[in-house]
């Protein structure tokens, strides 16, 4: 027990709402801590060549991938909609994320920001979306102010750096020791490490 | 009962092994039949701008499909080995396995086949290699003279138009009814939906 997973999720990805919906009930039942680390997959997406989601510059991947969520939503019992636009720009939402992290409310923010996308459709990148995020999670509407600091803004780009040298290339992922896993399909299996 | 799944996959992918050495006992155990159906990846890949396997464009993706691969393969008491070069050329055993599924032999022989690349390191390419796979699947060595046929050849050009208009764009893909799934992760629901 008291092992440790890192949760790297990027705020516009489909599969990072899955995991963040279930992450912190599955890590207590083994006694795994999480530590939630939002980063932007657009700088590493740019650096492969890609202008924008796979999902939209393969438009078979994409339509696979909105079925596979409608899909796995539903064997969840989760609320799903397809967000328009897609991808929405998560850039306010990390940073808002980060300043929630300094007062430990991170978990409540986040999950709250991709149910307000993913579930009720909410375009996450509107202030009054991410001002609903802070009251749902409980937290004081001044994070707003933080979120802007200089230091913030650093701090996101740390994560996005932090997260190209760990060789994440997708989120979900996750981390445990020298271990990476991609993908909400292999968040049992670094769990299961976690706790070993 | 008696329901049915297709299992498109490509001999060069690595998670279609995963697939290809656990679908007939998975099947068999809902009493669903498996429809093995070969197909070459690589003109699916040219059509999205790609010239080799996204593993090889992609390095950190590459790096951690081999780790995920490894960790899965311990996992399953599956032998495990990077061939080299990778991706392997498929194409002779593609045809080899359209000419033994006319003989009811296509699932022994492809799993002979992908047991060669990825638990032997075996080169499937070479007629050596593909003759043995034969063998182990209790095949007439004559199987390579019609693999070469042109109608076999057409077979396979066929199996790469139905798999693009069944929107499958990676392997292993399964096909139930109208739905399709993508990786080795969605097979045990892939089956479950064939089961009902």
């Amino acid at each position: 027990m008291g092992g440790r997973i890192q949760f790297w999720y990027e705020f516009a990805s489909t599969y990072s709402y899955l995991s963040a919906t279930r992450i912190e009930e599955a890590a207590q039942a083994l006694g795994v801590s999480v530590d939630w680390q939002p980063f932007l997959l657009g700088p590493i997406f740019a650096e492969q060549g890609w202008t924008s989601s796979p999902f939209n510059m393969y438009p078979a991947k994409g339509q696979y991938m909105w079925r596979d969520m409608e899909r796995l939503c539903a064997r969840r019992g989760l609320p799903f909609q397809q967000p328009d636009p897609f991808p929405q720009n998560g850039l306010y939402a990390a940073r808002l994320a980060l300043a929630a992290k300094e007062i430990g409310g991170i978990g409540a923010f986040s999950r709250a920001v991709f149910s307000a996308q993913f579930g009720s459709g909410r375009t996450i990148s509107d202030q009054d979306t991410l001002a609903e995020c802070l009251q749902i999670a409980k937290l004081p509407a001044e994070l707003a102010v933080r979120a802007q600091d200089a230091e913030i803004k650093q701090a996101l780009f740390a994560q996005v750096d932090q997260a190209r040298q760990l060789g994440i290339f997708g989120a979900p992922s996750f981390v445990v020791g020298d271990e990476l896993f991609w993908g909400d399909d292999r968040l049992d299996q670094a769990l299961e490490l976690a706790a070993t």
